[in-house]
């Protein structure tokens, strides 16, 4: 172990290496597999082109942004630090790898769609194997190089700013600095995710919402029918909202988890332990172990038979996943932690003296923690499955009440939505309490990262669900035997489960991501409290609540104005090509394409501006302390956005899909096409923006403004927060003995 | 002068008293006019009717509350302080008299709505006299009870607390005990106005939607229509919803306001001014001049012809009143306060001795607080009014986008409700940040006072609305010639915006007044900081946030579920009487009368009890900093969703009643019974709930929780907010020269 111990932050890296390999060898397999031919292999090219063409006009403007930003980070840093030109190149980065990530898991999504499609001419079993195999891909992509950038970016900056400094100290100044530097890396991931996020909801929505509209209620054809121009946009949709949207939020979340811990491990002084640091290095060997318990959890999600439950596959994979980090965490605790540690205030470490006030607590309290993470995870994403899913109370009120007609409907899936947050705040809520409670802020940081470790998993059997879809998007199209799409269908139904499940581990993880965010940032700033008796800071958590009202708006009319030009631009098609209905005439596809992709782009930059500029200029003008209120009051109010319109879409998408296969409603069944499921159709187009556009755009939101107030904490002026004829506060120094020495680098 | 001098105090509750009187010749005006004959006095006999009989069944409820709530009050009290039984009798007069004002307001509205109709025979500017003298009969009611209420309880605890016992301070534990006491009049103000609010929301809409779901949609009359079983409770509705319930609301806020300045009054040390209490009568003083101002402004509310503005006559009466007050406040601040005032931390009051950190500030601050407050309320309801009028760019956005369907529709109402939080929470915001800025926490209270300051106008202006519809409805029940109908149209027209503005104004002040009271609680709970960096607080504040969530969730699907059986039983009565449709049988009103009534008073407790019992149970377990952080939480979410539900409401109504004179939408004109045009009606129907009953209870909810908090606050233990483990504080003692001395009571 002597080795392992003297060189453990060099090893971390090569976890994500280790999960690169796995990946590149997954993908080779999926890309080795039959493709099938004529009309699949054609519109599978279509989708693959659309997809492509995306990701290419949203670098166009990603490469702007990312020069542009990096160029202010740099000129910013050079005006208050000499060495904070750094973190642009840490910026960039992070940026590069996140757009490289997702390129990788749609590239791989766009050829296991129809792969998937192929194989379920053979098997289910085999259908399964090609499309999780697809989503593997993905999860490893990102957890491996978020944890090779982060990994390597931290020996680099540990190296120049501790190791090779004299008389610099791993719980002082030098070690902040390294810090510092290395939540650019973070701010480029989210930075990307934002973009990706909800430039990618309001792709995926606009041609979905445009697509339904013309295609099944005005001319009366299938959803995913070939005649359809818009229906290639919305599998390219699928592919840009739901794998790389998704991949990317993740790969945010991942990255800031382990970042913000690390940031409030540099408080936690532990002596002799890996010359002190590591509290600081704990995220991510555990991010290092989850990604590798993902490999093998992943093995186990395989069925033998037609009969056996996909779903019950891919719960045995995520279940040992989790199950493994754990106890391996375990054991890792044990090593890496001393028996005791102690956490102190940032301003007492730079002078070489500890000051009275710390806590202390034990190596068990920090795994009692991570086991918090773990719980609330779980149980998230379990109370957002009961509050979509079909044959639930929920689902059965929105059915009941669409009996009545389209506005009962509404009424009844809002106040599904609304009822939704109970539990999940609730849980929360005691998560933040528990983690608090065993080990202070570095116990809430390290509950997320708990959460956060098996990301490789989740992410791989979220990616799976569009990667069905598509495939039964594709058979659908190419008009394959019953029994191919019955056996795509019974994909796609486990993916629509774990999309909702996958919704809820998100919102989960951007909230616990946020708050130890917050802590990092309130440390980092150097304030000793957020104080909302101050009428500014009052000010500041009001403001910061709105601001999730006002994105959602943003958002939900960019669909609202995307689907229009669809809906134009498909009316101009059937009108003015004539022999489409017959299959006598291809619709223009890459018209559909064109209007989703130009709309998405164009609508992402006002909710974007938003989020990266509020706390800037927040910051600057009130100070740190108002931030922290604005911080609190977005986070707050966008879990509880989130989770509203996330659970409202989730329980509407699902009230009309029971329609399809007959409901009963005081003792009458009714089908597709009866009044109540028109109402329910209403229902579902209104919960497409909510669950896949506004919804999911709050766990960037509250991410993004996080990390930019991190990244800026160091260089606002505290005094600025308050009007100095107002202040009631008395500052006194206190005197108490030191209760530890500092330690010394490795 | 020196007799005002001396016996300012005394002369409070006369403001009231010339209320009331000036309210009683108004009210025997009203009575003496024309009533009109047959159909009409019928109709006008089951209306009223109907409202005595939801306000007996919600008195009897209500009573039992009032008498275990007030025992529980008086047993608790005597557990920790011997003289707190008294508190109950507070209580119990707060609750009766706010009932009482509901009683008188909505006994003379049922009489003006026919005599509105009846007048409307003769002339508009009749009409208009008779439907606004009914409504200043509510505003003056409502203002001179609460006047009259808490002045004369102020004297009597005064009395008995601080001038009776000898060496008892006006700033100290003496006054402090007087204003506890005061506390529950201000509870038993906003019990009743929960229940008026919460239950005539659930009422009225329940009846509206109902009626409306069967009458429109199904059998295709109109609305209004005396062969409508569910009509006259529509009607009864409008009475116990939007006259009752709004009275009990802005009555509480006019309390709870004055009651939260004169806490924070009793903290400003203004020695040498009326013994020392200015800064503690000078919220009642204000209130008595705008009470006296509104009367004034009242008279200024007429019109001479037919072809005069309707919305003007309001206006002038409005700007008057709010522009003479001003003005006497300017007076009035500088006869009752010193030049200079200091405001000091209650823990500095007791011990005769003030310690530094206090703020400073001029009788000039106050004022210009004060001016504040007004400007917050004024630009509130402009707000308010922008978003939900015909014509202006949110509701033309909500027509354009009915013609492509319901759901579209939906989609750009919540756009328009989510995007209108953004300049309320600025203007809120800003007022937060300049009245404190003017004096301190004082300066917030007294804002919000001064916003108060003209409720008795602005509720006249509110009550005028709903007197005017009822009028209408009675005119197009007893099918009257066409012009009667176009003169109560015309008043209706204006009602409708007045309760757009007034509910901004509603909103706007239980926001204002509920941090008035967060900070009288802080001051009273005697804690430092609300500190949202502890993760205890942290988590109060989402569960705070989460509260308004739940509230609207249950208040929205209680009026889906009495609608659906309101429904059942309309269908029922067409089916079950033979006759109803040639106006050959009457149907049963009195049996749809009972089934808003049954629900309304059923479904309010579960909301109720949510908002009663939450704060108790969350400070006596976490302490008062956590129930800090729930209230911050539950304010910030409460203001934000109020805002969202009511102005999307408001804005769906409108683009509906827009399709009535007909639309334009891309060059084409839809008018009603397109497809357009019910695409609204959907939007219209699930607004109904938002505007009318979940919007309007987030007032109530947010001011609730606040006087639960107060009521409570000095029974709560500091130390239980910690766990004592994880304490990072370090408590120092301070040790500042005196900057005054206590002053001495009268």
């Amino acid at each position: 172990m002597d080795f392992f111990y003297t060189n453990l932050i060099y090893l971390i890296p090569v976890f994500g290496l280790i999960g690169i390999a796995v990946m590149a060898v997954k993908a080779a397999w999926v890309v080795k597999q039959d493709a099938g031919d004529g009309d699949m292999a054609q519109l599978a090219g279509y989708i693959a082109d659309g997809a492509m063409a995306f990701l290419r006009a949203e670098w166009k403007v990603l490469s702007y942004f990312v020069v542009i930003a990096g160029l202010l980070l740099a000129y910013s840093g050079t005006t208050v630090d000499t060495s904070s030109p750094v973190i642009a190149i840490s910026f960039v980065v992070g940026a590069f790898l996140s757009a490289f990530a997702g390129y990788l898991g749609m590239r791989i999504a766009t050829k296991a769609n129809v792969r998937t499609t192929q194989a379920a001419r053979t098997s289910l079993a085999q259908a399964l194997k090609v499309s999780f195999t697809g989503g593997t891909v993905m999860g490893l992509g990102v957890a491996g190089l978020a944890i090779i950038g982060l990994g390597s970016l931290f020996i680099v900056f540990y190296t120049i700013y501790v190791k090779n400094v004299a008389g610099a100290s791993v719980n002082g100044e030098a070690m902040a600095k390294a810090l510092d530097v290395l939540a650019g890396f973070s701010l480029g991931a989210e930075s990307i995710a934002l973009f990706a996020r909800v430039g990618g909801g309001i792709y995926t929505k606009a041609a979905d919402v445009g697509a339904d509209l013309v295609g099944k209620v005005e001319a009366g054809i299938p959803e995913d029918d070939v005649r359809n121009p818009a229906t290639i946009a919305d599998n390219v949709g699928d592919n840009v909202g739901d794998v790389a949207g998704m991949g990317a939020d993740l790969f945010g979340s991942y990255v800031a988890t382990m970042l913000a811990t690390m940031v409030l491990g540099r408080e936690i002084v532990s002596p002799d332990s890996f010359g002190g640091i590591a509290p600081v290095l704990l995220p991510m060997v555990i991010a290092g172990l989850g990604l590798i318990f993902s490999i093998v959890g992943a093995s186990f999600v395989k069925i033998n038979k037609e009969t056996d439950s996909v779903q019950s596959a891919l719960n045995i994979g995520n279940w040992a996943s989790i199950i493994l980090t754990a106890i391996a965490t375990f054991f890792l605790v044990n090593w890496m932690l001393p028996a005791y540690v102690f956490h102190m205030k940032r301003d007492e470490l730079g002078g070489g003296m500890l000051k009275g006030g710390s806590i202390e607590f034990t190596r068990g309290d920090v795994f009692g923690a991570i086991v918090v993470g773990l719980v609330v995870g779980t149980l998230m994403s379990m109370i957002t499955e009961y509050y979509t899913a079909m044959g639930k109370r929920p689902v059965l009120g929105i059915i009941k009440q669409s009996s009545t007609g389209h506005a009962t409907n509404i009424i009844a899936g809002l106040a599904v939505g609304m009822e939704s947050t109970v539990l999940p705040i609730l849980v929360l809520a005691a998560g933040i309490y528990g983690s608090y409670h065993f080990a202070g802020l570095y116990g809430v940081a390290i509950a997320a990262a708990g959460m956060m470790a098996t990301t490789a998993m989740q992410l791989s059997i979220d990616a799976f669900g569009p990667i069905a879809d598509n495939a039964g998007g594709i058979a659908e199209m190419s008009r394959l035997p019953e029994e191919v799409r019955h056996r795509t269908d019974n994909l796609d139904a486990v993916g629509n489960t774990t999309a909702a499940t996958g919704k809820g581990f998100a919102i989960a993880s951007a909230a616990l991501t946020s708050l130890a965010l917050f802590a990092a940032f309130v440390g980092v700033a150097g304030i000793e409290h957020i104080d909302i008796y101050k009428a500014d800071v009052l000010a500041g958590l009001f403001v910061g609540g709105m601001i999730p009202f006002i994105f959602s708006a943003l958002a939900i009319s960019a669909v609202g104005r995307a689907a229009m030009a669809m809906v134009e631009e498909v009316r101009r098609q059937f009108r003015e090509i004539p022999g489409i209905m017959e299959y006598k005439a291809k619709p223009e596809y890459e018209k559909c394409v064109a209007i989703s992709t130009k709309a998405s782009i164009r609508e992402m930059v006002a909710p974007g501006l938003i989020a990266l500029i509020t706390p800037i200029i927040v910051g600057f003008i009130f100070g740190p302390e108002v931030l922290g209120g604005l911080l609190a009051g977005v986070t707050v109010s966008g879990v509880l956005m989130g989770i509203f319109q996330s659970n409202a879409g989730g329980a509407w998408d699902n009230a009309k899909k029971s329609f399809e296969k007959g409901v009963e409603i005081n003792g009458e069944m009714y089908y597709k096409k009866s009044e109540p499921h028109k109402a329910s159709v209403t229902g579902d187009t209104v919960g497409d923006p909510f669950k896949d556009t506004s919804g999911p755009s709050m766990n960037i939101l509250i991410k993004l403004m996080s990390i930019v107030s991190l990244v800026i904490a160091p260089h606002l002026q505290k005094d600025l927060s308050h009007n100095p004829r107002l202040q009631r506060e008395i500052h006194t120094q206190s005197m108490v003995a030191p209760v530890a020495k500092p330690v010394s680098k490795i």
